[in-house]
């Protein structure tokens, strides 16, 4: 049954990366266990004010519930939607890690597999990035490895959900995106299931291979106020971006999820300044161009070739 | 006309707040006026990273524009909403400080003034208080302050407007209110438009002695980083009701408002921790116990008797 080899597989991908990011940091995790009123729980394990990790959590969760309409527009893209409401059933992984150093991204991913009960089901999920500082070497290592396990499936996928990648972590009153993002999908149901769950499980499997180079590289890179104070302002945009648009927050505080694990995507610190503009010319600006402009990462000399 | 009684009430209002909260701290608004893209504009004036303010902002605006049936949904409460588009203009008073001292509460409010282009008007405003730790003898002050205000125009506003405010500035994901309230009201055109104006002025100029003495009794009193860290938690609790629920906030910003002036609500730092409880019996635990269970102020003993 999926829902069966997806749980399996979130646990074991859980246990894979906690157990690779936990030797970085002297903090252990701390896990909570938890159960959803309507039935089935999750396990969510965060690592908070660490001394690499200013928080890094990473929950599963396979639950069960029912889904009103408001709901399910929530939460599904280009559905048919009927008005009625659904019994369902959800399994996913979620991870948020937020690195004390300003040289080392924010990243993120989810996968997640539903099931209505009137057959219906599909795959979503994602892996992004979002640097305070855009490192072009960084960003092309991030891409290059999530397009070569798109590759590995189908050669449509990664410009496919690189784009939708690029379309959904917008914040459209700041002309930003959140970050440079990665891939994205939801409502994945046109192929077998059988071969859906392979790239899916594949696609979790490349989170540690696309982004632990990236702490390794950075993580003994001095910085200072400058680039903690830009963080700050970096981390506000996080905030704005999660709280306003995303649709996996909404979805979950809306269906009664547990509240502290959906808001553990939040960062530890977060800083706002009216009118701030980064000084011409610095990295700081060179930052907000490109978030402004997002760029083909997988390319030669990507980093200044635009996305279409 | 009303459109211009009510601007120049905002700007006296708005040089008597500055010119009251300037000589407090070392540093000088900054002022910027700026013009809206469909007609009018405004002036705001941000006090920012000071020695007594984190941020103080004291915005006007005077603005026309276009408004869409979604943006007249997302603004007022119970309107008979038809599906045309409207020119509207509106005048508003914008008011948020985030004081540095933890003892010192965040102070908002907000007056303003609609006009459609069919002859319909209404007023809506209100002042609220968002205290990192709820000081009885503080919120009593600020009630009482509000209650005297809106007796002396009708004795049915403050218990209607206290429990308007009541139950606007809720966070239902947390099942806390935002602080400890005030006054709150919205579609207010239920008499003679100078009957109104006269309230609305009233309670603007209420703002001054509701807040400045609250200032004045707790600058003094020395914190240290047990008082900041949960200010910094509480912040981002402000921030989470500001962008998740607000409904100045939305309009503003999907009827191409300025988004600097917009997000100036929004304080410098905010703290987002995993569930984190405060210690049974503290401070904390009392101020969050009062948020999760509003009180009345204005009668005796307030601070212990429950709302209705």
């Amino acid at each position: 049954m999926m829902r069966r080899r997806m749980e399996q597989m979130v646990r074991e991908t859980q246990a894979a990366i906690c157990g690779a990011l936990a030797p970085l940091d002297a903090r252990p995790f701390q896990e909570d266990a938890w159960r959803h009123h309507e039935g089935g729980g999750g396990l969510s394990r965060v690592l908070q004010d660490g001394t690499v990790f200013d928080k890094a959590g990473v929950n599963v969760a396979a639950v069960e519930g029912t889904l009103h309409r408001d709901a399910l527009a929530a939460m599904i893209a280009k559905e048919d939607l009927d008005p009625t409401s659904h019994r369902f059933s959800a399994v996913g992984l979620s991870v948020v890690v937020h690195p004390r150093s300003p040289w080392v991204p924010t990243v993120h991913c989810n996968y997640r597999y539903f099931e209505l009960d009137d057959g219906r089901w599909w795959f979503g999920g994602g892996t992004d990035l979002t640097p305070a500082y855009v490192l072009d070497e960084d960003a092309r290592h991030f891409h290059g490895t999530l397009k070569a396990t798109c590759d590995r499936h189908d050669p449509a996928f990664y410009p496919r959900f690189k784009k939708w990648c690029d379309d959904y972590f917008q914040l459209p009153h700041r002309g930003e995106a959140r970050g440079v993002g990665g891939i994205f999908f939801d409502d994945l149901r046109d192929r077998d299931s059988a071969a859906l769950f392979a790239f899916v499980a594949d696609c979790a499997a490349a989170f540690l291979p696309a982004y632990l180079p990236l702490v390794e590289r950075r993580l003994s890179q001095p910085w200072g106020e400058r680039e903690s104070h830009w963080q700050g302002l970096r981390r506000g945009r996080y905030v704005e971006f999660n709280l306003m648009y995303d649709r996996g927050t909404r979805f979950g505080l809306r269906t009664g999820g547990r509240v502290e694990s959906i808001l553990m995507s939040l960062p530890l610190h977060a800083r706002w300044e009216y009118a701030h503009e980064p000084e011409p010319g610095s990295a700081e600006a060179r930052t907000l161009d490109v978030l402004r402009h997002p760029r083909e990462w997988t390319v030669e000399g990507g980093g200044d070739v635009p996305a279409r």
